[in-house]
């Protein structure tokens, strides 16, 4: 197979994770994400990401609870028949992901020296998005899964996990062995919503 | 070689090229990296990203006015040291490049039903980033460059280009050939910043 071949394959079984067996993942492994993870574009080489692995009891808890009050008030605003589809999926590996690793974006890094940000601040978040995603599918390159959960109240995440006033909440990820494998978005499987990207061509200007 | 050193490959490889060899890519091969690029994640299966090849010599002039003023103002704005630095940069291929694609995303798109950005609007354009990200990986798969331009006031460029007002400009996009190929940052190779991101450990909690 040609690289592009594999790099293909990868993005293919790259998903959204939210079922997980239990065995932890080994150490070097999860160490050996993380460096991958830094191989990852940043305005002005700022390299502003930073991650955090969640492992005091305590504070996953705390973390499911903001999840289960997010994603109840997120249910209360549906109307009738869009609820009950809501409330079939499976949002969330909070409970069985044997890693929880949440990751913040330093909000005005000194690295990078403001290169390329003047106009455009958000190209630092965005940095540390491609870092996440870069950790995904190095993550996915291994037989690893990944969850990104975003159903959560930012200030409360912070608040919770006791992180440095200048870091930006961006994701919370649950990582593990998936307990399926799948080449299909599950939010698609389960009838939600359907790809239509593929089918898109080039706006001309 | 594994999936996983194939993968390290193309992240190692792949830059943040300015500068390009003059011969096109040819069309069958950019419309398949769009192709790819619609693999990307994307909360609640929005694909909120829209890509736009940009042909036109008069907008791709306009572009380039824009560019030179924001460049202009960013080197006035910094002091005689950092500015002389700043000045030696070479920050964008918009001259040599073949090719231009303006990436936008679409600000409150109807698919994806809302779901996960509630709490965390964001995540919409952040999928357009990791839509972004992928095209560029599958771009550094094939031997093509991509250089995003940030150095843009995102106004100026939408109404340059009459883009729908509901889609925000995200990112300029450059392709083509890269001149030269490196495996380590150009902004690194001119002393402007070092990466220091790969020995950073987890943070934990």
């Amino acid at each position: 197979m040609t690289t592009s071949a594999i790099l293909e394959d990868v993005f293919r079984w790259r998903r959204d994770v939210r079922h997980f067996r239990p065995e932890p993942v080994a150490e070097a492994t999860l160490d050996e994400l993380l460096q991958v993870a830094s191989m990852a574009p940043s305005v002005g080489l700022s390299e502003p990401w930073r991650f955090m692995r969640v492992d005091s009891p305590t504070r996953r808890d705390a973390v499911r609870g903001i999840f289960a009050r997010s994603q109840a008030d997120a249910l209360a605003e549906r109307e009738s028949e869009d609820a009950a589809a809501y409330a079939r999926l499976k949002l969330a590996g909070l409970d069985d992901a044997p890693h929880h690793i949440a990751v913040f974006s330093v909000e005005d890094p000194i690295q990078g020296r403001g290169l390329g940000r003047r106009t455009m601040p958000e190209t630092t978040v965005w940095s540390t998005v491609m870092a996440i995603h870069t950790f995904w599918l190095a993550a996915a390159a291994r037989g690893i899964g990944v969850g990104w959960v975003s159903i959560l109240e930012p200030e409360a995440v912070r608040q919770a996990l006791e992180s440095p006033a200048s870091w930006r909440f961006i994701a919370y990820l649950c990582v593990g062995y998936p307990s399926e494998r799948h080449d299909t978005p599950e939010l698609e499987r389960l009838g939600w919503e359907q790809r239509q990207s593929a089918c898109r061509e080039w706006v001309r200007r």
